[in-house]
């Protein structure tokens, strides 16, 4: 332990994802003084990758002129878990996904001589950052849920990040939202990130073109659909796009009104790829849940996006586990 | 403050029920010492069933020799809201059905001469007993599933009961478990406890009863079924009332995974007169529980039923909030 970690003004936070790892110097504000990205797909052994990381971290240190003044590091990583500060095979990450668990938090700190090194999941992490920095800004209770080509999730209860009793509390992408439902990477039907992620808008979109073979839309005849065709069609008027949405919204809104029973949270926060489709899934979701909500909550819970700016989102919320 | 409350040694539950309101003097080790029982039902304003509280206790006080060893009342009520100490429109209960909100941590403080009260509702106070004294003792995450007339739950996180931001967190009887399905009470569709109550259990059987009218079962031509019969005739090998439980604990198990992946709990507790049906419901529950669960939870989360004693588990959960 350090006697002067109360008056170091810095942490580094470092967003581990499949292809690259953004790492970045960052102040109590929330300003990322400086940042960084060393590859992540290059490396069979974390060993190696250790090595790029030190690298990086100690150049980006002495650039923002922080030697001495950090505090220490937050990590933010798939499968990563908070209470034993390991990364279990993480499907996404070369060096992970066929060495079993890899005590990560252990072997980053001693690599970086000691620094105090926190893990956990990237979605906690986002919650952290929302909560240190964003639109959860002095909220006690409110639930992340991040829309990307999954759906990833952080709860916050009563200013804590839930964890549960093993560390892997948080898994809403995987709450069952249709009974026997689309097949899931998980191996189990209609999870809510089969209807609800990037990945879930495009599904529907093939599903559609096939089940309406009739409905007219730009949409029809284009290769490999992206959930950004549907959303820039449906911004274009294209109804059936549209109609893609507000299928989306609703499905998420059912589901969010049985998270709001469970803590009753003051506010879900959206982020990632799909919440900048702003009102065209706000819309139908708020809806949804509000008709699914027990009364006592009706109109009463705030659905809000996140306000971190994208490019340093991932570093702020990983930066935050670190304070 | 009182500062002599570190050594006293005892605490009074409070647990109103629409009929009787019972109430105990505990122990730290969870004793019952003196218990007591006065109306509830026959009061239409709070004040003078105050007054008739305050009796009660009164002479259980005395009876137990506990003057000025109390250190507090904790009472477990409907629609009670630990925040704020109000019991608001409960519609079970005489005095409150119809007088909105009433600030009764307050005005029972007041009328026992400023002694502290805390109030929670009926099944956080159970999470809290089965945490103090019972089958969640030692645990710090973990999920109690009360099985009544209707479902309750209270969820504990890291060793915290689970209020939410406004104290109404834990409607889990209120959660979707069939979209579009059985009307509730509530005013929406397929609440878990149209299914999964005793109440749940007795509408599955006269509907079973008319959809199919050439199964053999001990039930048919029976007037007001209720879940007890149901479990009667389950026990003594009617196929047709095993199946309704089968269906119970299915669609309890498929829900309890989707609250397993919200906060990873190493528990879940049921309580109450249908957790009373033993393996008739355990062995379907855990099967579909298991069957829907992301595989790091497979066969890993405890079902467990209460321990308290069944007629003072309702005394002890409250007094437990006491301490």
């Amino acid at each position: 332990m350090d006697n002067n970690s109360g008056i170091k003004p810095y942490v580094v936070g470092i967003d581990i994802g499949g292809q690259t790892t953004k790492m970045g110097i960052v102040d109590a504000r929330g300003n990322v003084l400086a940042k960084n990205t060393v590859r992540t797909d290059t490396y069979d052994r974390v060993e190696p990758y250790l090595e790029d990381v030190k690298t990086g971290l100690t150049e980006l240190i002495k650039e923002a002129g922080a030697e001495g003044l950090v505090r220490g590091i937050g990590v933010g990583a798939p499968n990563a878990n908070y209470y034993t500060g390991e990364i279990a095979n993480a499907v996404n990450i070369s060096w992970s996904a066929k060495n079993g668990v890899t005590p990560f938090a252990r072997l980053l700190s001693e690599k970086m001589d000691g620094m105090p090194v926190t893990i956990t999941n990237d979605a906690n992490a986002a919650a952290m950052g929302e909560m240190a920095y964003g639109a959860a800004k002095g909220m006690k209770d409110f639930i992340m849920i991040t829309l990307g080509t999954g759906i990833g999730s952080g709860i916050v209860i009563n200013g804590q990040m839930v964890y549960g009793h093993d560390g892997f509390a948080g898994e809403l992408g995987h709450t069952c939202a249709v009974r026997g439902g689309r097949a899931c990477n998980c191996g189990r039907n209609g999870c809510l990130e089969t209807y609800c992620s990037a990945i879930g808008v495009a599904r529907t979109a093939r599903e559609w073109l096939e089940t309406y073979p009739d409905e007219p839309t730009v949409l029809r005849g284009k290769i490999d659909i992206t959930s950004k065709d549907v959303y820039e069609a449906a911004i274009g008027g294209d109804a059936f796009a549209k109609k893609i949405f507000d299928f989306t919204g609703r499905i998420l809104g059912e589901n969010i009104a049985d998270f709001v029973a469970f803590s009753a949270p003051e506010a879900i926060v959206l982020f990632g790829g799909l919440a900048r489709s702003g009102d065209l899934l706000r819309i139908p979701l708020e809806e949804a849940m509000n008709k699914n909500l027990l009364s006592i909550w009706k109109g009463k819970i705030k659905i809000v996006f996140s306000q971190l700016k994208e490019s340093d989102a991932a570093i702020l919320g990983a930066s935050a586990l670190a304070w």
